[in-house]
Formats: C-alpha cells, structure tokens, sequence
C-alpha cells in the first residue's frame, strides 16, 4: 500500500466504451489497475468512474499524465481529475471554540489515518490555540466581527492562499461562509450537527429534543452557498431515549460528529468521492 | 414469564415519596414487583412510573384495584393507567394496497410475539383480503372516497365499535384520519415512511434519493391532528448510497418499517410507552 | 432496470491489461456497460471483475457469449460465469419448523423483491405446508431419520434434479448436509443464528445470554463441509440488555436472520458475491 | 444536574417488598428519587436495584448513611455500594504504545464527558508521555521484563497505594495482569479487540479478515483471572468490507474500541453497571 498510485476521477455522459477507453489507456501506458469504480446515473444520463493504478511502471510523466486525461476529457465531453498518493494535500481546518472534532482529526493525521498536510488551524477564538501547540500544529487567531465580516474573510483568504491551501475543514466553526469566500475556496467539508435534512439551522439538539427522537445524527457535507443544503458525503447516528436531557444528546451528538467528519475528510482524500448534481457518489 | 402480571403506568407532578408510596401500597396488597422503572422530567416537573407486578396473590380483585389506584391517582393529582397482562386488547389493523408492514404483522401476531387480539383488518382496497384469509383474519372492506371521505369513516366507527377496538395500528393507511375519528380513537400507531422530522408530507424516498442522504429512517409514533407530528415511540435506518435507485430506497425503506413498527406496536402493548407533552418515555 | 442485461464474474491471476481486456471485449461486441467493479486481492495475487451491461444491441447470441468467455477466461487463467437478469435461477428453500425466515422469503419472492423462481420448498417437517399452500408454492415433505439420513438425502437430491434446482436455501433448516449431498448441489445459502465466529453450534442464544452480550447478531454465509465455516455473505446485528431473557434473544435474533438472509439471498441472485479462498467480495 | 446527588446499587434475593424497603427508607429521611431502575433475574431469584437522589435536604450525613444502608443489605442478605456524585474516584489507565483510546479518555476527562479524577497513566513503555504531558497528567513509566513480571506489578501496585487508586482503565495495556494483582486491585476494565466471544486471544483482526467478516466488534469488560472472559459492559462494531485490508480492520477498529471503553468507564462512573454472576446489568 505503500507505493504511489494514480488516481483519476472522470464524469461524462454515458455512451458505450467508456471503460474501455480509459482501462486501455491506463493499460497502452503500462499502468496496473489496482480499484476501478464506475456508475451510471441513468436519469442523469452520467458515467462517473475512479480508477486507481500503479504509478510505477507507468509511462507518462506527470504532466504528460495531465495533458493526455486532459484531452480524454475534452474529446468525451467530461470532468476529469487527477491525484497522486504520494501528493498529500494542504489542509486548513477551521474551528472556534467546541474541541472535540479538531482534537480527532490532530490525532487522526498524528496517526497516520488521514493522508494530509495539515498546514494550520484558523479559528476566530482563541481556545483551542493549546491543543494546536500540543500537536504542533500552526494556530492563526482571526477574529471576525460581525459587521466586519467580510474583512476577516480577506484576511482568512490571505492566510489561505499563502499555505497554498486546497481544501478547508470546517470543525465546528460557528461561521458562515460567503459567496465570495466560497468562489474562491469552493471546496469545504463541514459537519452538521443534525441528520440532515432534519433540524437544519440553529439548536438542532434542543429541538430534537423537544421532537422527542429516538435517533440523532451528524451530516459532513461539502458546503455550498445555500446553507446545510451541499452534497452529503457521511451521515453517523445515535441512539437516544427520554433519559437524555439536551446536554446528552449534544455529548453523544459530539461522537457521531466526530466519526461522520472523519470518515468524510478521509473519503475526500482518497479521492472517494465524486460530487455531481448536488449529490455525491462515494465509491467505499 | 406466562404468570399473569398487574401493569401500572403512573404520570403525576414530581414530589418526595412517590416511589415509595406507589411501591409500598403494592406491597401491602401482597404484590411482589417484577420491573419497575421510573423517570423524572425535572424540565417538565413530572414524575412517570411503570411497575409491573404478579397478580397472582395479589390481594385486590380487578375492581378494588382499579379503585384504589384511582384514588391514588387523584391524591396525587396524577393519571394512572392499570393494564392485566391476560387480557390482550383488541386491535384493528387499517391498511391499502402495500402488504409488507400487515404480513409481518400478520406473522407476528401468529406466532405469539405481539400479545393482543386482532380482530379484523379495515382497509380501503381490497388487495390485502386473501392474505388476511390466509391467516384467518376478518377483512373489511370499506371504500374511501375523496368527497365522501366522513361517511366511510362513520363507517369505520360503526364496524370498530361492534369489535370494541381499543387499538388501531396504521400499516401504510394511504387515508388521513380527522379530528372526529381521533377524538373517538385517540389509540393509533402509525408507520411513517421517513426519518422524522425529515421528509415529511409525501414522496418521503424520492426526496431522500434527490437530497443524496447516506441513511434513510422509518418512524413509528402516536397518531395526532396534527399530521406526522405525534409521539415517536420508535426509529430504524438503513444505510444506502448512490448505487441506489429510488426503488432500492424504497425496498430497504420497506424493512426499516417492518421493524419500526413492530417494535413500536410490542412497546404499547407491553405497556413500555408512555405519553407526556408530545413525547415519549419508553421503559425498555 | 426492465431491460434484459448480461452479468460477468471473472476471477483470474491479477497482471496488467485486465480491465482493458474485458471491456474492451464487450464495447467491440457493442455492450454498454451498466456497472462495473473490479477488485484486487494482493495478497492473495488476484482480480475480481463484476460488470453488468445491456444485452439488448449486444452483437453476440447467448451461446457465442458464453463460448467467447470461456476463451478468454481459459487465455486469462480464470474462472468466469455469465448470468442473464431474464434467467431467474430455480430455487429450493429448505425448512424445519420455524417460519420466521420462510414467511419473510416467501413475501419477498410474492413482492419481486427476488429475482428467482421459488419451485418448491422442501421440509423434514409438515407443519409449514399450509403458508406454503396460502403463497401456492409447492410443499415436499420428506422425512429425515437419524439412522437414514443418505436416503432422505437421495430422496432430496431426486426431487431437485427433477425441478432443476440451481440454488437452495437453508431456512432455518435443522439438518447437516452430507458431503456427497454438497458435491451435487455446491451452491446451498445458510442463515446461522449467531454473530459467526462467536458461538459456533448449539444454542447460540442461551451461551449469548449466559456470557452477557449486549449485541447478538445472525450470519448468512454458503455451506461448506465444514460446520458454520463457510464464505460469509452478510450478518446483522440487535442490540440485547440485562432486561432480555433467552426468548427475548431468540425473538430478537429471528428479525436479524430474516434481514441477513434476505440480504445474503437478494445478494446472490443478483450475482453481487464472489467468492474466493473461503471468503467473499461483495459488490454492492 | 449539578447538585450532588447519592447513588444506591443494591442486590438482594428477591423477595416481595424490596422496592418499598428501599424506597421508604429513603423517603422517610427526606430524599427526592431522580432516578430508580430495578431488575429481577427470576433464574437466579436475584433482587438488583439503583436508585439515585438528591443528597441535599436528606437528613443523615454520609456516615450515618452508609451506617443504615449496610443494616439494611445485612437484614436482607444483600450486598450495597453507595457513591456520592461530588465524589468522583480516583483513576489510573494503563497503557502500553497505543494513543487512540488514551486521546480519546483524555479528551473526555478534560471536557468532562467522564466524572472522574485521573490521577496519573501508567506505561510499560515510554511513546506516551509526551500526550500525557501536553494534557497535565503525570505518567509513570514502570518497565515490565517477561521474567520479572511480579517485581513489575508490584512497584505498580505501591504507585497506585500511593494514589489510593479506585478505577483502572486499560486502554490497550498489552500485558496480562496477574491473579495477586487483581486480588487486590478487582475494578478493572479493559477494552478488547474483537466482538468477543469471537476472536479471542491474539491478532483478532488479522484472524478476523482470514475469516472474511462483515463487521467487526470491540468489547469492553471488567477484567478477570480467566482471559477475555470477564462481564462485559459494552459492545460496538462498525461494517466492514472485501475492499478493507488488514489494516484498515485495524483502523476502524480502534473507533470501536474508543467509542465502547469510553461508553463503558462512564456508565461504571456513574455507577450505571451492576455486576452478578458473571455478567452485567446495565441501567442506562
């Protein structure tokens, strides 16, 4: 598992062929499949397909790797993406003041279990500037007024594009992102404390409560400009009975926030995840 | 387990020596108690007990005892609800056209693992009759019509009265029952096709399926005016992922029901379920 | 999904070229391929191909197809079955007592929830003739004494040549099938009522119970010569608490083996399974 | 729920009149009941009751307290624990090169998820001091030679008087604590790595993927003499797949045996687990 290997993620319209076009160029060019995913979306009228081999032995360097699949893409009308094992990329998570989710994911890239880079932890508090040290991790303190908002968000951006940063970890971050922030940084995980759509917006847990549920869950999902409204990739639940109060259901809500966001950030690096009409396929 | 056993639910304003005096008049009365749970709603102020004792050398014949505890109960400014476990209630199962949830529980009730009488069969199809024959159990076929929808419900009375129904359990009843019918049949379990709050009102799965969720949920709960809104006594889920059609999320939503609804209709028989300000404690 | 479609399942030593060879065979002969997915087993040298595409505009017969596939898995080293979604397999599920899992199966086949053709259901016992009459699937009694046990086994394997039998499912079945049994009918499903490895043998709810689990769960997996030692396929759990007796297991586990072994069966007819080296890929 | 409340775990053979004694009792010297939960184990005649009220108003002191309870279990030949919710025990955890389970513990004591005082984490190796010092908890390194066990066990032993240890948590302590130990240090729980009783002993994941599972399982339990053999306090597993390796069994596992050891030691914390006969009752 520990060699380098070629990952690439393609959508287009579904005709015949498909895979047999990529798998031959993938084989014309010496490489060993190692997965192979495909879909069909047949209302959509979509192929969607990962495909992961071998980078060793394979013929094309990396830049010509781009400019082939690049042209692949072109001629079948699709997207296509490419990653590479060996290039883990730079990560920010943002959080404010609630720990637990950013402890997970510190101990989780400690340990190896998410291939990432973790550049820095931005939060507009200052509490969990500790833990960040513990781990060594870099803390950027942005505070964000409310009526500055967009202020804070340029400076966050400067941060960003400073550590070259490809993908933003929302842990807990009580903020919402602008439309501005977001076309600029249009990749973003977060994690929702509810089962979405269930309980979307504010005080999900006391309005579950209240609803008197037997399940609770956490949603992580990709964020976009219509809120609790983006791709879904994970969902985690609880059980809960009338012996929780509110503070139990957020203590085991936190537990399933922690495994939903996890596996989701982990999915998304390994490149599992394909979005498409504000849904994703997760190929696990 | 097959002794027969006296059943009390106990709802009244929290205070000092509840427990104790509920427990020490069964003991007094030569009671000897099998389960007792009790639960403080300190938020609501209120205090729910339900003891489950042996009848047998129980002092009180049914009369007295219903006496007394209904003194208690208004001493203590409470209600109080006494169940025999030898007598199984009377029950009607209203169905349409889908079959799953009525033979599961056709199958159940067969086999002894719901302890209550089925009486008959309502629906407004008649599809379902030959199954019902085939576990010999009355079917009724009363036709709904959109703008005589009162008059088949009058109807339904009429027919539930002649079999002193004291429970109705909604096995996928495509019909809305009204205000009138629930104030004289306040006693009905419903299975709704989703995760409530999610997904309420119609095309529960074909909204599941846009929305792209990972897990989708069935809910069993106490039937209110106001619709999909009541007591939830029970949830199941099941997980799914884009290779699922919305068939597919139909079908695995169908076991989520089986079982939800099950389950929720051996807690209200058991006497595990009670109802406070809109929700549930269930002493399971 | 009503189209007609082919289903390849092709195992082979892992080299270069595989999934380009296999799907580049079916876009020649004009198939649009549906799903695909291929696995690779490193460890153990191997590659695993499941791809379904639509047979309408496939350019090759049924008997071509087959002929091509054997040359290819001849020239790839590997074993390869075709299966076509319009040839349900003929089924026998074999019964003892218990209905729990044969009224489940039964409704399933009745709701096309199985794409199979239940031909009979063979029994040691007579007690489950009559549901087998109420779906009007034939009922074979043949009885099974200790001492005789080969000639009922005979008397079995007669009745299944006659009508066909491709797969049979043990359905809470009672009886051990002989090796000389097995290597007529290799392909044979079985629901064990435990969490497989955990309380291999007799009485899994009463040593569940006595070790003071709090999950039990059921495992469908195929017969092998070895007891409870075949390729597992699926397992569910139930959670069980100190409130549970040996009945409430028992009750509980029945729900966990109708859904592992309706999900197993389900599985397998839709060709989803593969098995290797005593173990299965599930592509699902 | 911040006002100290007193926690009574009795058991007794059952007899009629318990509930009444014990709940009298409490109520004649001026406790409010939050909480009560009582079991009977009609096999073995067993009588088990937790009950949980409001120390302040109630009119005996601690001593005089514990004084009338121990009268009470000595007339009714029980055996009673009392605790004090302002009293959280003192804990030590043990731990050998492993992280996940210890963060996890950390974290929870630190964001008071876990009414405990950890006094310091015991290590037969030196990689998690650093962790334990980043969270301001002592960590004692004491080296355990195979030929020198005992002389290790007992510096460990004197370490542990000295801090008047209650609790010990191991969170993957990879060495077998002896009988002498246990003899005078009972309350030990331990997680272990598999969903016992299936996979006891060593390398139960690697054994686990041998064995071609669909889920795997974590287990903790109070340790005893006879290995992996102890009542067990908690259950959790999580779905595996043909696509997950050995060491992503591994990986998954270790969110199993974090979420069930952290479940567990507080369920013992909050005196939730009552243990007879080898097995366990859980009043949550």
């Amino acid at each position: 598992m520990n060699q380098s290997t070629v990952i690439l993620q393609f959508i287009c319209p579904d005709r015949p062929r498909l895979v047999s076009e990529l798998s031959s160029w993938i084989a014309d060019n010496g490489g060993n499949i190692i997965h192979a995913d495909h879909h069909t979306d047949r209302g959509a009228g979509l192929f969607l397909s990962r495909i992961e081999w071998d980078f060793k032995g394979f013929r094309l360097n990396r830049e010509l790797l781009l400019s082939e699949v690049n042209s692949l893409a072109h001629r079948l009308k699709g997207t296509a993406r490419v990653s590479f094992s060996d290039c883990s990329p730079k990560v920010a998570i943002f959080v404010s003041k609630q720990s637990h989710c950013l402890v997970d994911l510190l101990w989780r890239v400690q340990s190896n279990e998410l291939p990432m880079k973790l550049a820095l932890v931005v939060s507009n508090h200052q509490d969990l500037q500790s833990i960040c040290n513990d781990f060594g991790v870099p803390f950027r303190y942005i505070k964000v007024d409310t009526k500055d908002k967009l202020i804070a968000e340029e400076k966050i951006i400067e941060v960003l594009y400073q550590h070259q940063i490809e993908l933003i970890v929302l842990a807990k971050y009580m903020q919402i992102l602008s439309a501005n922030f977001l076309s600029k940084y249009p990749t973003v995980i977060n994690i929702h404390h509810s089962f979405l759509p269930a309980f979307k917006g504010a005080n999900p847990y006391q309005r579950a409560w209240e609803r008197g549920v037997k399940l609770i869950g956490a949603t992580a999902h990709y964020v976009t400009e219509e809120l609790d409204d983006g791709p879904i990739i994970d969902q985690a639940i609880a059980h809960v009975s009338h012996r929780d109060d509110v503070v139990d259901l957020i203590r085991k809500g936190r537990d399933t926030e922690r495994i939903a966001l996890a596996r989701a950030v982990r999915l998304h690096l390994r490149r599992q995840v394909m979005v498409y009409r504000g849904r994703t396929a997760v190929f696990a």
